[in-house]
């Protein structure tokens, strides 16, 4: 994870701190906000992507490879061109035509497919191996989960005297399980607190290893709608996270973001107000430092809360 | 302007300077953000309704009195509770909700009146002179001009040195004729630039002294309906200004709006994106190191541009 730090944080932003001070009299506590979706490509995507596409390289991959319909996608395609090297997507037709102006805006190889995983993950294998690309999976991935690892060393580095909790909002479990992983070596007196929509349940898996029985959630918070977390994030997430998981409702999640808008006036996206509704609505009461990540600003332009 | 910004500093934000290389490569030259849409509020006008609130307090005023159906009665009713003097807001009957909750939030005093001009101004002298409240007009008031230059010394403390304009939306003119004198006799290097809505044709007024033949102007920039600049502000702007006045089509104040919110997610109100339309569109060749003053951040949530 040092070593991902060293290898990406000449190309990336160190992303501010930011408070506000009418949350913290809504909270109770003072909130700290680190704002990811000031990073490059508006999610901390880029900071795992930047990291494998410099490994493929020097592993002297002819390029990388990657499905995706939304933030994935992008931060591969930037970092991919970035270091100078090559890059396809294959993106589900059905895509919304802002996340693909976003992957083509950096130059890279578009190949559509159906809508369905099978038929993503198929297409993604067949070019892969054609191309002798090197795929990167979003979430289930060592050198993702190494590459995010960098916010957590931000932190510390910002406001490690601060804070006694992050709170974090679960998908895939990649940004989860790196914080999870390196908080939980070098700082283990701070919570990291997993914040999931209510339909993930999440503490089944980690407490009586009962799967979600869906592969895809129904939620606005479109950046964490796939159920499952990855196998290598499942047992670091085991060992460092369970107890600690709120589960929030739809309607948190939109006055969450309401609050970000108007009074934080960042237009972050409903996966991040996820992380925010965890400390707005469920924050154990002995944390009095929260921090909240808010992991990506990807919203489209017509999205109205 | 000075005293007014050492009166008031201690409880204000300096508010941070920002940029995006995506829009710098868009525009061709670095430019600069003045976020003052983070600032107490969200807009500039709590720097001058402080200065006017501390001042009318130091004279022994009962309270404060505005009319307003925006920002300056937030920023006054604000301004007036920090200081713990009374304040009574008149406000239209058409007044948006969102601008109505945030006045009561600072425990103001609210009076309903017409939305016609003559009864908001009727309206709020009979209450200034029942209550004997100090009147504290939105622009046209040396209190506030004096209170908005701390902007001013704020960007010459932080990039003084790497701008050669500041490009700022202009309605009232507190803010412009502000920022116009101070940088004018400290810095008269640097050219601040006043952006309107096309339909103001303020070149003709200070060149020709032609007035805007109507009241109000028909502009999604809401902030700066007002097609008259006040009276002190005038012959400042004469002064200063003359030949530096670019005008912006309602289109370019959407597109530079989607660039702000989809590139740097930050949810400006329509007046800040004015300011950057017309670094965007009109920038003159010979400027190649501007500012824009990002002047307000209060929009509602269920806006669309």
């Amino acid at each position: 994870m040092r070593a991902a730090h060293q290898r990406t944080s000449s190309y990336l932003h160190k992303t501010p701190i930011m408070s506000s001070e009418k949350i913290d009299r809504i909270v109770g506590v003072p909130v700290l906000f680190k704002a990811e979706h000031l990073q490059k490509t508006g999610s901390f995507k880029v900071r795992g992507a930047l990291n494998s596409a410099i490994l493929a390289k020097q592993e002297n991959a002819k390029g990388v490879i990657a499905h995706s319909s939304g933030n994935h996608g992008q931060a591969l395609a930037w970092a991919a061109q970035k270091i100078g090297l090559s890059c396809q997507i294959v993106v589900p037709k059905n895509a919304p035509i802002s996340k693909i102006d976003g992957m083509k805006e950096y130059k890279t190889d578009l190949v559509f497919c159906e809508s369905t995983v099978i038929d993503r993950e198929r297409v993604c294998a067949e070019q892969s191996k054609k191309l002798g690309y090197h795929f990167v999976n979003p979430y289930d991935c060592e050198s993702m989960i190494n590459g995010h690892a960098s916010i957590g060393f931000e932190i510390l580095d910002q406001v490690g005297d601060q804070i006694d909790s992050i709170f974090v909002s679960i998908g895939g479990g990649g940004l989860a399980s790196s914080l999870a992983f390196l908080i939980g070596n070098l700082r283990p007196d701070i919570s990291v607190i997993l914040v999931e929509p209510e339909s993930k349940k999440l503490s089944n898996l980690l407490e009586n290893r009962i799967p979600c029985p869906v592969d895809t959630l129904e939620t606005i918070a479109d950046g964490v709608r796939v159920a499952h977390v990855g196998t290598l994030c499942e047992p670091i997430l085991r060992n460092y996270c369970s107890g600690n998981v709120v589960s929030v409702k739809e309607e948190e999640i939109k006055e969450a973001m309401k609050l970000i808008w108007t009074r934080m006036k960042q237009r972050v996206e409903p996966s991040a107000a996820l992380a925010f509704a965890g400390v707005l609505y469920h924050k154990p009461a002995h944390l009095t430092r929260p921090l909240v990540m808010l992991c990506g600003g990807n919203v489209d332009l017509d999205y109205v809360i």
